[in-house]
């Protein structure tokens, strides 16, 4: 199954949480995903919630608007360990962003003129039931999905100090879309490409078989020390080929277009607009 | 002004915002302090809500029990950096936690057998307005008012990755309160007296002038890179004689009883319980 949020042209003011049957997409009883999760009305490995009547044209959004925790794992494949000069972790890094933090597939993604800010291609989980202190197989009861993310980094301001939240929680940011694709359809464990593009030049590919610490990891550890609920999204870490590590470092321009693919999931694609504002 | 969440002991189960006329805490008209605040029945600044009638018994709570954002600051006194064994910043270290991370002035405070626990008396300042880009001036203007807080940190985890979060953010381990002191009865920049004592002995003594970034720096700064809602709460760092830099390390034990006192705004009371759960 694959679920969205998606805004109706003919009411455009009006998002509404929807099912994709065929190449339709079909109202679910929610304004938004994060909505139809908290209530109850969408469960990891629960039944498909009632089906309204299809909504021609409909454009995905950022498909939760309203996660009470976004936690992501920095250094978490390889390569970009390597590319970062560090050792295999034994434990995965984490940091938080914010509901605020997240904008949709399409969005701009706007920040001050003169800052760094740069690409990191992730692959995203979303939290389909309670989870505290969880198994790991309990964890992989709880995937209601995953989804696509792009952990936009101002490098600067995360350089600042020695916690790289202040670099990595600038709202309206972070692209997050277009559709939750269940366990059943696609399984990152085995393996998905995911890659970035920055203007149609590749810069970032490797396979989620390659994460040090997979999805179903992050949820059981995160669950050890801070409850997890319907709904919350954890973004699983970057590979390799992110701007600021090259020679020289390349930072993202206005203008710049920015995408972002998991196979079997979909795309983001993002304009970058440093303004002064 | 000192406003607070607190149990009527006539009827327990229904907290309820409450102001301090007097030595009587009298009802307002919300639940809770966060539901007031967000709600705009109490702004920064602004008149006092609607006074009801007298408590008796009323016992103060976790004043804010749902803050959408609650950040922290690290290394902020010069005594705790030169502890730690670094320079005085150019910025804050900022790392955040939840709401969930919060527990009230008499809770205990309750982790696993096992883990390093350790106490962090702090300032806590509570936002009254909405900020975003704010200037010294307008973040000034936008303060609640300030309370106490324990940045109770898990250090064997907090140390397990470059990042603090995951030792900073367990669930029910911040306690909170007991009340909220509007800026006109206390300024912590002129020096108020902060002080933390286990099992009676005093392990951080300090001034609130000492901090390096005050509270209103930190609200500017943070609204920098995200909004901060009525009802955020910011916690300033902590002075020296933690018990992770004392030779040998001093962390809490089964049973131990912290109290946090900010001189003007009131003490916390937390007694540890490290169980197996």
């Amino acid at each position: 199954m694959r679920f969205a949020t998606v805004i109706d042209p003919a009411q455009p003011d009006r998002p509404r949480a929807a099912v994709l049957q065929g190449e339709t997409w079909h109202a679910l009883g929610a304004g938004d995903l994060s909505a139809l999760v908290t209530s109850g009305g969408l469960v990891a490995g629960g039944p498909t919630p009632p089906v309204g009547g299809p909504i021609a044209g409909a454009v995905p959004v950022n498909p939760l608007p309203s996660p009470t925790k976004v936690i992501c794992c920095g250094l978490n494949y390889g390569d970009h360990i390597a590319e970062t000069g560090r050792e295999r972790p034994r434990f995965p890094t984490l940091f938080p962003k914010y509901a605020d933090t997240l904008v949709g597939p399409t969005d701009d993604v706007v920040l001050p003129a003169g800052v760094e800010a740069d690409w990191e291609a992730e692959l995203a989980v979303v939290v389909g039931a309670p989870l505290r202190r969880a198994s790991r197989d309990e964890a992989a009861a709880a995937v209601l999905g995953y989804t696509v993310a792009n952990d936009v980094s101002v490098r600067d301001w995360q350089r600042r100090t020695l916690e790289w939240f202040q670099g990595k929680a600038w709202d309206a940011t972070t692209p997050l879309g277009p559709v939750v694709v269940t366990p059943d359809e696609v399984d990152p464990a085995a393996g998905l490409a995911i890659s970035c593009r920055v203007n149609g030049v590749e810069v970032q590919r490797d396979s989620t078989a390659t994460l040090v610490f997979d999805a179903v990891d992050l949820l059981a550890y995160i669950s050890t020390f801070t409850v997890l609920r319907p709904g919350d999204v954890v973004l699983t870490g970057t590979p390799g080929g992110i701007g600021m590590t090259r020679d020289p470092a390349w930072y993202l321009a206005d203008g710049d277009v920015v995408e972002t693919e998991v196979e079997g999931i979909g795309t983001l694609r993002n304009t970058v607009r440093l303004t002064d504002s």
